[in-house]
């Protein structure tokens, strides 16, 4: 999406392919580049700093540290580290080359251990480069796999927006001239994919269809992703939007000024169920109790096959308390922590909260709406009927 | 209540009644104190300082700037502040005293417009002083109203503490050994009225009996005063509990982990709907969905006997957004303030909004508890049947 009028994605090749490339001095990159830049995500929204990735521990270390973050873009990110691995100049002959593969796949898996997207794209890479016979079709087989993570991704998050699109058209036909007020929760944006986002792909596509949209952005306590990345995207690429304090969502369906939610989903149940940020449950009972229409926006990559009952099933991570009795924010132009509770005072961090299918209208997938239904959903992907 | 072991009211004479005034040079105090003690909440949770109060302008500062705030507090302060106004040394003749009175009155008044217990507070000392004849009998009466609004405002909140007791001792016959867990939202708390507080007071009453309880302590974005003010009001009692993101409540209500709520009151109708703090009625939400007791304790005064329909009939006061975009705490020992969003975001920042009387398990109010409808609220305050 847009950066100051330029299009951007969170993580992208240097050089730009089909550009000679000069900047390494060793190593054979088969024509691909050397260096894989991101958006260092942890100076947003006050900073807009890019950074080279140039070796594994690099990738290991923006991973580990949020650097980069977001479900879609945590596997990108992996992909791309997996395709930097191979191209280790030292790597002599197929043994050695392929050793070090392995370490490099360990070395990424063990940042992030919980994220279901690393480990789904390390596990394609380590397929993919296994099965190439010479050293240079492994770079090579490296170098498309990551590609095709990314751009996947990024179609997947597309295609999101398409489907979507429709939603918020229907309710600006019935209010012309007005903005759709959009409410959403944390960040399901661009930032956390490759590109265009989840909950937010709806509202850029109709942004750019010329729709007026208007964004109530929660701003997503305790690690306040709404006020500091949604927000910086919304502004970025254009979008009206109003940050607001978690606890205002009811006040505003009370008073019909929200047309619809949309958040995304860190884990969807077969049967529709939706883990999601800390709060989306509150903000789902309140839609539900105003007739707002809710709705979650996911690749099916989030979507855990082996699980019905998302209160029972899926385990709720517990965070460090200091995220919660901490906050950083920017004073006189640099970033300062400061304590918000009593010292003493223990807090408790939950990072997410399960919406049970029957406040949800409906999911967007890549492949289209669905009621949060476990047969509507096989509908759609009929090829995971088989347990 | 306690701070370092130590009983303290938010508001006290000084010197102590029954010893000898020295500190004062001027003015005759028949006998009453010259000088008004608080605390100056705004160093909470990190410092605890006294401030004394001695001239009208001392009070009308205090108030504006919320050195003092809360309903019953601020009552309190206005009384006593009428008091301090009294004691006029300049004041030669009645009908100059008066005037002076009927300044310091409007002075008072315009500190904080819509706080109702204020404008009752200098109404009650207009009435008392203007009936009494001599400048001393003036002064007296005033000595004497002062006192009685404040002493009214803490025994109505240690009655709502008598009346909720029961509350949680039934629930902790049930869950014998374990304590009961009660979630809170904002500061309903001993710092708002003069002593005990409304939402707090069933909670220390059942913590001085014995009984085992912990508190969730809502954060309360934007103002933070369940994380600055309730938190550090429970730890100087010795009350356990945890302070969490506003976000959080659903999901512990989901998992069996609140056996009760407890919120205040900023304005209540006569049918029983309930206007307090931002987010309430997200928390009254998932307490009705997930089976969990919701209770709103409050004064009667907070009860707009001439309204029905909250929704309606209760204006949302807006307050500025950069109490949204920025926040407080502390770094490196002294206060900061940062900023959390894009410098240009915008932010809506509502105080208040409305808990609808359905989702309300029952009021806990000074006479006792009742089912939040007209009816069974009418047959507690009779005296109200007559709009």
């Amino acid at each position: 999406m847009l950066v100051d009028g330029q299009h951007y994605r969170t993580i992208w090749e240097h050089p730009t392919p089909g550009r000679p490339n000069t900047s390494r001095g060793g190593g054979d990159t088969s024509g691909g580049p050397d260096t894989i830049r991101i958006i260092d995500q942890r100076h947003l929204p006050f900073e807009f700093v890019i950074e080279d990735l140039k070796t594994v521990e690099d990738f290991a270390r923006a991973i580990t540290d949020m650097h980069v973050r977001g479900a879609g873009l945590i596997g990108a990110a992996a992909g791309y580290g997996m395709y930097i691995a191979a191209l280790l100049p030292e790597a002599t002959n197929i043994a050695a080359f392929d050793a070090a593969i392995e370490l490099a796949a360990k070395q990424l898996t063990a940042t992030r251990p919980t994220a279901v997207n690393l480990t789904h794209a390390v596990d394609r890479q380590l397929a993919a480069i296994t099965a190439a016979a010479s050293v240079q079709q492994k770079r090579q087989a490296a170098l498309h796999t990551a590609r095709a993570i990314a751009d996947e991704d990024a179609a997947a998050c597309s295609a999101i927006g398409n489907h979507g699109l429709p939603l918020i058209k229907k309710i600006s036909e019935r209010k012309p001239g007005q903005p759709v007020n959009v409410l959403t929760h944390c960040n399901a944006g661009w930032l956390a994919f490759v590109d265009h986002g989840t909950a937010t792909s709806p509202i850029y596509a109709a942004h750019d269809a010329g729709i007026p949209v208007h964004v109530w952005v929660d701003e997503t306590r305790p690690r306040n992703q709404g006020a500091s990345l949604t927000a910086w995207e919304l502004a970025n690429h254009g979008v009206p939007h109003t940050v607001i304090a978690d606890n205002t969502g009811g006040h505003l369906m009370q008073h019909g000024m929200v047309d619809l939610a949309i958040v995304g989903s860190d884990r969807t149940t077969r049967a529709g169920d939706v883990a999601n940020k800390i709060g989306t449950y509150l903000k789902a009972l309140a839609a539900h109790d105003n007739n707002v229409p809710f709705y979650v926006a996911l690749p099916s990559s989030t979507i855990d096959w082996s699980i019905t009952d998302g209160l029972a099933d899926i385990p709720i991570e517990q965070r460090h308390p200091d995220e919660v009795r901490f906050i950083q924010g920017a004073a006189n132009g640099k970033m300062e922590t400061v304590l918000l509770t009593p010292p003493d005072s223990p807090a408790a961090n939950y990072a997410f909260d399960v919406t049970p299918a029957r406040l949800v209208t409906a999911l967007i997938t890549e492949r289209g709406l669905c009621p949060p239904r476990e047969d509507k959903i096989l509908e759609l992907f009929p090829e995971r009927r088989q347990r």
